[in-house]
């Protein structure tokens, strides 16, 4: 039922860690980045972003991690991977699904390839992208300091698992994500669930284990 | 029910739509961006971004453009302004509601904030921000070249205003998206809704009418 076109620790992450967590079944299509595999006419075909990931859904393929993380915990509600519509829970959810979507991961963006803002100066926006990214730090570090698990509920949704995601982008930033205290417990719960150690086995991935 | 906190023409222009379209009763609160008030003590205890629009749904506050009308439409199931959850329409639909938010809405804050970013030389930035949003444009242009009246089924979603707001942005811009013959037909048909004239009085707005 889905293809996920990935690269190992890239934004396809967040939909692999999805469909582990629904026990969903799926197949993985590797993207070779540094080959330049996401530029390949036929990967452009499926994602004219040129980006990892692209998810095949019956044959058709859809891209934003983000979006795919949604998709997914509404196609198994079975999972609760997403709060039920109508709650109060469900809108700080969206909220906070848009707003990584629309700060946290462009801000990475920049600090990865400070080039795409078209400056001269990329040390600059690095500084700013970096200064956006421990705004946003500080800011969910302060939500989780009422002493809950999750963003909203009792168990993990889909917001959880894309803010693990893009914490471990931070691993080797100045200051990590894991410098502030209800994050770095935060991770460490999230990191203890059996899909964590799926995806690194499914993913080869070692770092941030 | 809800309160929205507004400034004609900006973001707030979205849930604003998308509340007049599900009839839903509403209070609006306008912030005066010019004089800063986005910047009060008090509003940022609603909206620690500092900009518009934040929408009071049972008193509690919540931000995020695209989130809220998602929510609102959520919330107004019988004025069909999301597709049915489980539908390829769907994973069109939040595809595209990702996208506009993560790429294209930033793209115009770097155009007219250029100094957002860090950098030293605004031009350039302006110029990578202008490329983004006219290779956006390209790209619904050739979607919509179907024939498609709307992104997904037979009538509006939050995903047709969203991209209708976005394109009003682009009105002073060197090729506004009316260039596009599709776009074009498109804005005109969403601005023959009975919801565009309301918005118009509600927020004294004059321009692109």
């Amino acid at each position: 039922m889905y293809t996920l076109y990935y690269s190992p620790g890239a934004a396809s992450m967040l939909p692999h860690l999805l469909l582990i967590e629904a026990q969903a079944p799926y197949e993985l299509r590797p993207v070779d980045l540094a080959a330049g595999g996401q530029r390949d006419p036929e990967y452009l075909k499926l994602n004219p972003n040129g980006v990892v990931p692209t998810l095949l859904v019956n044959e058709a393929p859809y891209y934003e991690a983000a979006a795919l993380a949604q998709l997914i915990a509404e196609n198994h509600p079975e999972a609760a991977l997403a709060p039920p519509l109508g709650t109060a829970r469900r809108a700080t959810y969206l909220q906070w699904m848009t707003h990584l979507a629309n700060t946290l991961q462009p801000a990475y963006r920049l600090w990865f390839y400070p080039g795409d803002a078209g400056a001269v100066d990329p040390d600059a926006v690095k500084a700013a992208a970096r200064q956006k990214i421990e705004t946003i730090w500080e800011r969910i570090d302060a939500l989780l300091s009422d002493g809950r698990a999750y963003f909203v509920g009792d168990g993990p949704t889909a917001l959880d698992f894309y803010a693990l995601m893009l914490m471990r982008w931070s691993r080797n930033m100045p200051r990590p994500a894991t410098e502030w205290p209800h994050l770095k417990a935060f991770a460490e719960r999230m990191k203890a669930r059996p899909s964590w150690k799926t995806l690194y086995e499914r993913e080869g991935l070692t770092e941030w284990a």
